[in-house]
């Protein structure tokens, strides 16, 4: 898999309208009502991160979630994270 | 804390259409769209579950979550059950 | 995937003393110190369940895990059952 | 609740040789053999941190997980810190 192009990317990026291209990664920030809605989040994710063999670098402060996506083996955003940021986006 | 009487109980359970009582226990059955979904809710409900010190009695089948309630200390239904049932339902 | 034969499950059964061969289904029950270990451990297996597409029937009531594994499309238990139950032995 | 002294924060900190103390927050770096006991880690102790009202700050990619403990309502760290990682320590 090789990183996508600024075209692609910014193609890819237009349904992702909270998403952010900061570098070599997407970037977006989540606030939830509460931990109990954030972790729920997180741990489906987390579900999706394991069968698809991709996994985000995230962190998270109470209803906070913030998720930096990257391909580390192509060296640059692929469509594995759109694939991911786009899940996620039907989560929410 | 004691049991609800019959009548609170008809009365708590008016809001919760989807949940029925069971002898000592109230009953919902979820279908989720998919394990993703359900293991998301069931990990959100976890965290409520140990917050509030009342867990439930739950399984689950990929995208199926069977929950009942009761509460051993009261010996049937109480108040503690109709709160975590109300507070399930806000998150589906 | 065909079900296994009742030698090839007696062999693949063997180091996992704590299962057992129920009708068309493994079989174990866990008690863990507390709800915190319990879901725990139900949240890895979530996730080597999501990754593997092979997902268990199980129940929970505060410490207790109940599984039940068997593969509906061979109709019968699978090696996917036994790779399950060996997964989960490492995680307790 | 306020926050620990120098001397009551070297105390508490002695049974915890894994944690630092960084500025107003303790600090641990975690690596599990796989995201999978990673996750399931941070699952547990998500539960500890919605039932015991601290929540930590904490970062995770793939096996790693990075936590940082402080409880702002004190301006610093406090005994509810040390308690999280001492639970925390006895997950691993």
């Amino acid at each position: 898999m090789s990183p996508l192009s600024l075209p692609e990317l910014s193609t890819g990026l237009q349904p992702l309208s909270h998403w952010q291209h900061r570098g070599d990664k997407l970037h977006r920030e989540y606030k939830f009502p509460d931990f109990i809605t954030a972790f729920g989040f997180m741990t489906s994710m987390a579900l999706y991160s394991q069968a698809s063999g991709h996994h985000p670098e995230w962190s998270n402060t109470y209803n906070r979630v913030t998720v930096e996506l990257t391909t580390h083996d192509a060296g640059g955003i692929t469509q594995k994270d759109l694939d991911w940021a786009t899940k996620a986006e039907t989560l929410i």
